[in-house]
């Protein structure tokens, strides 16, 4: 991967995504306030003036060039332009746009790529119109993943307080069991282990494991997999020299006696790990991609039509998104750490 | 069922548990305070008189006798007595004394069937050591209920905010998916709806349901369950005038605007449901047995062999399942409720 160079550090790419949507809503939002950063907005123009005109936001649109001298500014966005295939109406999303919403991404991440930005962050997407559009979407993640030939991407969340990385993620549930494989447990630790040394500048990080079953299988009485899958390979990564707790029983871990000192929880499925962060503070909360060759953040919430073009869109998680976003290029680009 | 006489409103039977772990620590820890209510241990006094001196509390152990009259006083502590078959060390659990144990507890379902306690508090049991004396032992609620011959126990967990149904229990996460069953919600939701009325005197119960898969299915994209099972069950229950809100996705089921108005959520497994209550508060969290002819709480922590006659056991958890049993006991009491 090329060596992002210096210059870059405060240029965030963020996608809009669903363009009916709020995504522009929270972009144009976002760039009233004064934020450190280059905001560039991968999307139509047309878009963002439509909507800003709908919202009542005052917006100076300049179009990105890498040679550019820029500089933030309230009320001023940066855009790269991507021309929409069909009309936007806020609240009806149009299958025919999927193509737009999916090269914005692709756009950004190749960006990232060649080191023209120092990190994505991703306004969110409506997966059953990308689905209904006939594209194979499963998830930004899975989607930034395959771009950046990354087999194994890990979804971590996080607020102010606590980081959770979750070994499956999309799931039915009853799928989730087959799928936690000591090779995939003992890869997405490894990774979240990593990537809280490189990203976050954390250097022994201390790791929680939830056990699969409730109790942690309370001694195999309500399961094995604990004993048979998940003990063997924290052992073998104990050996390894990663701190690890657990397995722990999940309704248990998110004590705060438990959590002390504990840099992330890791949970074996989705509704094991988020909810207690959700109700912690729901609209604080960034999804962060790790084990990618880029850095990549995201809102936690959906596209939400029927808030686009009201106002009512709260930009406070896609605010959260890009200042994890820019701490995270900090600290990767400080001396010791390797560009990932 | 015998009606209750009014005279037993504040007798409450507390059993002990374990006896080596810290059930007659939080007892007579407990039998200090001043508590509006007769509190009525049953438990072998020598096992009380040498944990009060190991922990040297002052107490004076009063054998109970139903015509007595009784009366709460700080250092009081009525008992009924049942004999160990062992001697008791702290801290070194005995699977000779696992008929004690059951003993007990059948001793305080009957005193509660019979009228003479107005509800059942029990303080934890080690289940491993009951199955290692050859008790199939799944958990004080299942063996409870079946004590009271009632097939479909509910276990509901609570602090002073939340209150969390559990729909499955203590399976093992790979059979939560089967045990969901149309009939099972129905009976579940039911249960918590007619609980809630009764015992807690909310006329109109609004219920939360969670759904089984993350992002509650996403529209069949993560799962059928939703589409195939819990909606049809729901929607049988609406039609019979229960208030029902979901399936909602479980990671957001728990935020303050998600909870608004909720009186109960209904969780469809034991990890997607506890969570967060106990992250929210662990010590002060309540565990009440639905769908009983009995009122039964019960503290919400194991036997912690380890804090045994140390000092550090907390009674918080005892205090707060003896207050919430003293409020349920008061409302079924009064006029317009049915006694249970």
């Amino acid at each position: 991967m090329q060596q992002a160079p210096q210059s870059n550090g405060n240029r965030i790419a963020v996608t809009a995504g669903e363009p009916a949507g709020i995504g522009a809503d929270i972009i144009l939002r976002l760039a009233q306030e004064r934020i450190n950063a280059d905001i560039i907005a991968l999307a139509s123009p047309d878009l963002l003036n439509d909507r800003a005109a709908q919202l009542g936001l005052p917006i100076e649109l300049v179009e990105f060039s890498p040679e550019s001298a820029l500089g933030p500014a309230p009320g001023r966005l940066y855009f790269i332009e991507h021309p929409l295939s069909a009309p936007v109406e806020a609240g009806r999303a149009n299958p025919d746009n999927a193509g737009y919403v999916l090269d914005c991404i692709k756009s950004a991440v190749d960006g990232c790529l060649s080191g023209q930005f120092a990190a994505v962050v991703t306004a969110p997407v409506n997966k059953a119109v990308l689905n209904d559009a006939g594209y194979a979407f499963s998830g930004h993640t899975e989607f930034i993943a395959a771009l950046c030939q990354c087999p194994r991407p890990v979804m971590m969340l996080a607020n102010e307080t606590l980081r959770v990385a979750l070994v499956t993620t999309h799931l039915p549930l009853a799928q989730v069991p087959a799928a936690i494989t000591g090779e995939k447990l003992e890869g997405v630790i490894k990774t979240v282990h990593q990537e809280l040394q490189e990203k976050f500048g954390i250097n022994d990080p201390q790791l929680l494991v939830c056990g699969l079953n409730p109790h942690a299988g309370e001694q195999a009485y309500l399961g094995r997999e604990e004993i048979e899958i998940i003990h063997p390979a924290m052992e073998k990564l104990r050996r390894a020299g990663i701190a690890l707790t657990g397995p722990c029983p999940a309704d248990t871990a998110f004590t705060p006696s438990s959590l002390k000192g504990i840099d992330a929880v890791i949970a074996m499925y989705h509704d094991q790990g988020l909810p207690v962060l959700k109700a912690q503070g729901f609209g604080e909360i960034v999804n962060i991609t790790l084990g990618l060759p880029i850095i990549r953040t995201s809102v936690d919430h959906g596209s939400a039509l029927a808030l686009a073009g009201t106002g009512a869109a709260n930009p406070g998680s896609l605010l959260a998104a890009i200042n994890q976003a820019m701490r995270l290029a900090d600290t990767a680009a400080q001396p010791g750490h390797s560009s990932t």
